[in-house]
């Protein structure tokens, strides 16, 4: 019998990927350089000439038999040598190949380390607003999705509310700084209180409690801010990383979970973890890819273009009256909608051919998202657009 | 808390690997060239020159946002039509690109197909000897497997055993022929006897008992020998493909489901694998391997090496007196063994430093698995400690 759950989860699609679905109809009929879709995160910046000349030089010198083969299920050993010796100059830690377990990018990640650490009826925390498909991972480990809003003025984690949420079915909560949608870097401070309650629930219900970390926009912050490296910050961390937004290879699915040696029974854990990837179908990470990471460590797509971006609609779309929390990292833009429903606001902005995805399906109402990894030009083609839309909803005109 | 199934998963690796791991202990304590290791399934013939011409040209002409995005979940559409062509081509069918369904390799072909078409409880039929991760892969979707011995002669599905078998707890059974280890193809007229079984089944329970067809190894025959191709026979068969073994890209990951327009509700089974590799984290297959396979279509490694290696194998084990079920396709011959227990035969051959894999874990005793997908000059030097071990249990003394 086919199984219900993944019926719905195949027919009904993300609201993101159908918005990107209605663009490319939209641009068939219209042109493509009269509509302004901010629906996807796909990196517009190419990757770094590290990455093309990596490949070359791995296609052209490596033999086939051995840049093609299986490596050990966790990942070839020098390559999660090389990641972990990047780690240890950035954070200051002590990590070998041994903490590092190669994956099909952040999801993968995610799927695996869920799959490991949390059962079914256990909970799992999030904090809204969060990237939607992990429900759809919670979900299917058997595991609750509890939501706890995040502070709607700055999108820090709420101590309380999440204090109030703990309780001793909670498995882990998963932390995403800087976060998609809002592109907030949870700041040091929020860091050490998140870490002091989590503490307290672990001493109080006897148990682990983990932190899972999804950072694929760790490197893609701006005006120098520094994101927390939180097992610094809470023993029982691990952290889901993909190159897919920093090397901009979203496609290529490549990147690891870490688990650091400091985790309760860390042992245990990447085992349970390797065990979970093995279960799922994982086999290896592509094996090309892996070998292509040790000649782009440290390296990113220049990310100077989502900047600029970041800083030209964050000036164009205040000045025509909208609300945005300014965004630390990642390449999204929170705005909030003048109207109360979110989805009524982006099927108003359709209208001007703007591609905006409504917050509902990332846990909170009345904001959208704006993916600003496109084109400057296409920011600026796109904000006489803003600004009638500004306008349809009677703002700015104060000013 | 940690999941101990999962845990034990992580913590037990298979046999095969268990052993291979030995092997590498073993060359660097003796040396590579004194260690006759048939232990794993890793193509030693090169990939096609189709692969290495395909990414240079893919790598240096197309641009690195275009060859490294997303592609849609399901797959690139022009890299799925290419493969229906194909298909269709050779077998004479008419799919479309929304028959397929891009993966990352067999394996995650198969925890797609088997999430999304078993339920908890239902149960799934293996024939061993059987791919030992099978179990593993369907015991994590909460279902039970039911192996059913093949005839112990030629090692073709014992049709009555499987009849015996099915009930209306039989949510589907996985088809491997080529099989791994034995190298049998199934005969047309096993397939048909098969076909039948099933529908009689179907028609029985009203529902339908779907063929997991694990088809790896479709090309890799020798002397001239057809796979049969189910759907032809039995319309309720998914096809789960990986180019691993054919083009000698084990550790790349890229294969595909094939959902055929004549599967019963194909419309809906095709959107639930979508579904399940949605929650399993797939998110899509890795986009420059897909774009790879149209440069690939029809090619394989230099398949001749192993069939000089079965022929050679085959030829002399016999001399020596073992017993071997002469194998049409893939790259293992399996070999009775001449004491009842294979795990103490395998023992006994490491003294040799043959590393065999006892057929235990295929589920089935008495047998070792022979991975020949190595250098003919590793068998030819082997041969001698094969003739040793025979000689070790008094084969071959008649001669």
């Amino acid at each position: 019998m086919i199984n219900k759950k993944m019926y719905e989860l195949g027919a009904k699609r993300s609201e993101i990927r159908e918005l990107f679905e209605y663009g490319l109809r939209r641009k068939a009929e219209i042109g493509a350089e009269n509509v302004f879709d901010f629906s996807l995160g796909n990196p517009s910046v190419p990757a770094p000439d590290s990455v093309t000349e990596g490949l070359q030089k791995l296609v052209s010198e490596v033999s086939p038999e051995t840049l093609h083969a299986y490596t050990s299920a966790a990942g070839d050993v020098t390559v999660r040598a090389a990641i972990a010796d990047y780690i240890n100059k950035n954070e200051g830690t002590d990590y070998g190949a041994e903490s590092l377990y190669m994956t099909m990018g952040a999801a993968a990640a995610l799927t695996a380390s869920l799959t490991a650490l949390v059962g079914e009826g256990e909970e799992v925390i999030v904090l809204a607003p969060y990237f939607p498909e992990y429900k759809v991972f919670i979900e299917r480990t058997g595991a609750i999705v509890r939501e706890v809003p995040s502070d709607n003025l700055t999108f820090q984690p709420d101590i309380d509310a999440i204090k109030a949420t703990l309780n001793e079915k909670t498995a882990a909560i998963i932390i995403n700084s800087p976060n998609n949608p809002t592109g907030t870097v949870i700041t040091e401070e929020s860091v050490i209180a998140l870490a002091e309650a989590l503490k307290d629930a672990e001493d109080r219900y006897s148990k682990p409690i983990y932190i899972i970390a999804d950072e694929p926009y760790r490197e893609l912050v701006y005006g120098g801010v520094k994101v927390p490296f939180l097992p610094k910050y809470y023993r029982d961390t691990v952290v889901c990383y993909s190159y897919s937004k920093s090397l901009s290879l979203p496609g290529e699915r490549i990147g690891y979970v870490l688990v650091p040696p400091t985790v309760s029974d860390s042992g245990s854990v990447y085992l349970a973890i390797a065990g979970a990837g093995r279960a799922l179908g994982f086999v290896c990470a592509p094996s090309m890819l892996q070998r292509l990471i040790p000649f782009c460590l440290g390296d990113t797509s220049d990310i100077s273009v989502y900047d600029r971006n970041r800083r030209l609609l964050l000036e164009e779309l205040t000045s025509y009256g909208f609300t945005l929390v300014k965004p630390d990292g990642a390449f999204y833009l929170f705005m909030k909608t003048p109207c109360p429903s979110a989805k009524e606001f982006a099927e108003v902005a359709k209208k001007f051919e703007l591609l905006l995805v409504p917050s509902d399906s990332f846990g909170c109402g009345g904001y959208v998202r704006i993916s600003y990894c496109v084109t400057t030009e296409q920011i600026e083609r796109a904000l006489p657009a803003f600004k009638r839309l500004a306008e349809e909803y009677g703002l700015g005109r104060g000013k």
